[in-house]
């Protein structure tokens, strides 16, 4: 029996796209070899390369003028490429600290660059994101990098500020599943073990006249600007998760697209806001109704010590992957694109029958 | 029908272990979800990872007091983090320029230390290594470079040289193929994805005590320390290559482990040279003999002209992947820990055939 994962990530993946894999593993396309055993030089690969590198663009719906990278590593990675490349001699980069995330890239970032704290969530104990007017933007700032999604503490960032200095952003935990305004952005990056593929690489969004003025004084892998032109095919790519990740970006074009899987986002998240909202305090949310997530739904049991047999109770039900993050504690259900609303309705159901006993 | 599949990376893996990860692709283990939607932090995949860990060290004799490292971005982010790690100021770092591996190594190495090239094997156009007393080690050098074995010159280093400094070696394609005398070496790294694994990573082989004095003043995913505390899930992991590599693992233990492999890996190797040698000069082996290479054998037609027709020959008798690399032109066979031995004679049966017309 196939489980509803509500995995924070890695996480569900959409089982036609399994089934389709499967099919083809170990033979693909009658060549007489898996996708796997191929060179990522020869025309068969290169055309699932591809095809992957033109849907992620086509999908996000990214402006001309920008490249889609596939660099392995992930986001974590990321957070070190990010100011190696785009910090030159005497300029600044200002982080929100909006979360476990924030903090992770600011503190990464703080090695390779003159890097601040624009703002600084803990005051408000990460249950909100900031509004414009509080962020802290220094003269000299090169970009500001917001983490759009908090997966831990279950905020997002509603509206991308518009402060005047490009933004840059980790996008991780809600990638491709709502549309952003490319006009205020320099970078846009995330791992893609949550919305889009099984995990082994981040995609990197980057405008061509940013990669004009990166440092080339990086060894190749760690120069964005090398993988541009190769299309990413600097080195060995990771062909499974690109390839997945082609079959995925299909599989939403078939969705509706992203306008499609957004509003289904939405309405997944609403349903479940509902039902904490409507339980007569048996369910708390915890964090600001105007900073709530739609990808990782956060919330207590007002009796916190019956927690450990609502996430039993929810596992024998079929509903696994329910457990806060071992910092946070509580509940916490991710339901990223892959997640269907069936999946969601079922926990709001279950919910409703734990809660009357 | 499988093809016998020549090529130098990605390439051929063994054919039980792709229908085994076939059959457990959508649901693993009956766990309700496939191995690629679970969390990394999970019972499941963790039992996998450590797995993976304990044998790849098994299977290569890495001796107590040594780590092994998962970590993406292939031997090319490698080129990277080894002088990132290990070159403090002061230090400087030899490098065999011994073909294109070791030159890319040396180029990016030298973004981030003072490095220098040690041999140069430019003056010998590439075709062998060089002996221990062509090798200049400089005064302060913290460690020796060497490419293992070069993929596109078809050449490899069949003794490690001891010259009272340390070893760091790119493995990348002889990884695993061959006993290695440990205490030479301070580190040893190669990416998976010709004798291990699909692409995805890199397999770093450390030893403890060099960890205890890499740089701490880099991004977390630069630092082996991080990597090595976490027993890399410091961040999430490349999941499918590890559980490939894991299975592949055992299949080698199965074949009778390192030995059983790197003496099949001579007698591969000797079939086909034996071939090219009495062909009565109609194949032509351009590497020096005391530097040729078990796994890329790199050969010529007399007749270069018809070469093209071999090549079209052979893929006809289903032998494929055997074009030399862009750079050098002529023939490659590569022969990684998963190419049977059949798969060697059929070629050589093939290159006497069409010797004969």
């Amino acid at each position: 029996m196939r489980l509803v994962n509500f995995c924070a990530g890695p996480c569900t993946l959409p089982l036609p796209v399994l089934k389709e894999a499967q099919a083809e593993f170990v033979d693909y396309h009658g060549e007489g070899m898996s996708l796997f055993e191929m060179s990522h030089r020869g025309p068969v690969y290169r055309e699932v390369h591809d095809r992957a590198l033109t849907l992620v663009k086509q999908v996000f719906g990214t402006p001309d003028g920008w490249e889609a990278l596939f660099v392995q590593g992930g986001a974590t990675l990321q957070f070190a490429l990010v100011p190696l490349n785009l910090l030159g001699r005497g300029a600044s980069a200002g982080y929100l600290e909006s979360g476990v995330w924030g903090k992770k890239a600011l503190a990464d970032a703080s090695h390779h660059g003159d890097v601040y704290a624009a703002w600084e969530g803990a005051a408000f104990d990460f249950r909100r994101m900031p509004a414009p007017d509080e962020i802290r933007v220094r003269p000299g700032t090169r970009y500001l990098h917001v983490t759009s999604n908090e997966t831990i503490g279950g905020i997002r960032l509603v509206q991308f500020p518009d402060l005047g200095v490009p933004l840059v952003a980790d996008m991780s935990s809600d990638f491709l599943s709502r549309a952003i305004p490319w006009d205020l952005f320099d970078l846009v990056y995330g791992g893609v073990q949550k919305n889009l593929a099984p995990a082994g690489m981040a995609v990197v969004f980057v405008r061509r006249s940013v990669l004009e003025d990166t440092n080339r004084d990086l060894a190749s892998y760690l120069r964005y600007d090398v993988h541009a032109a190769a299309d990413s095919l600097a080195n060995t790519p990771p062909v499974f998760s690109i390839y997945m990740m082609g079959k995925v970006l299909t599989w939403m074009l078939d969705q509706g697209g992203l306008a499609a899987v957004e509003k289904l986002a939405e309405e997944k998240a609403a349903l479940l806001y509902q039902a904490i909202d409507h339980s007569d305090g048996f369910y708390l949310s915890p964090v600001d109704p105007a900073s709530r997530s739609l990808m990782n739904v956060v919330f207590r049991l007002a009796d916190e010590e019956r927690e450990q047999a609502f996430l039993s109770a929810a596992e024998q039900a079929g509903l696994v992957n329910l457990k806060g993050h071992r910092s946070v504690g509580g509940i916490r259900a991710s339901m990223y694109n892959a997640m269907p609303r069936s999946g969601v309705e079922a926990l709001v159901e279950f919910m409703s029958d734990f809660r009357r006993g």
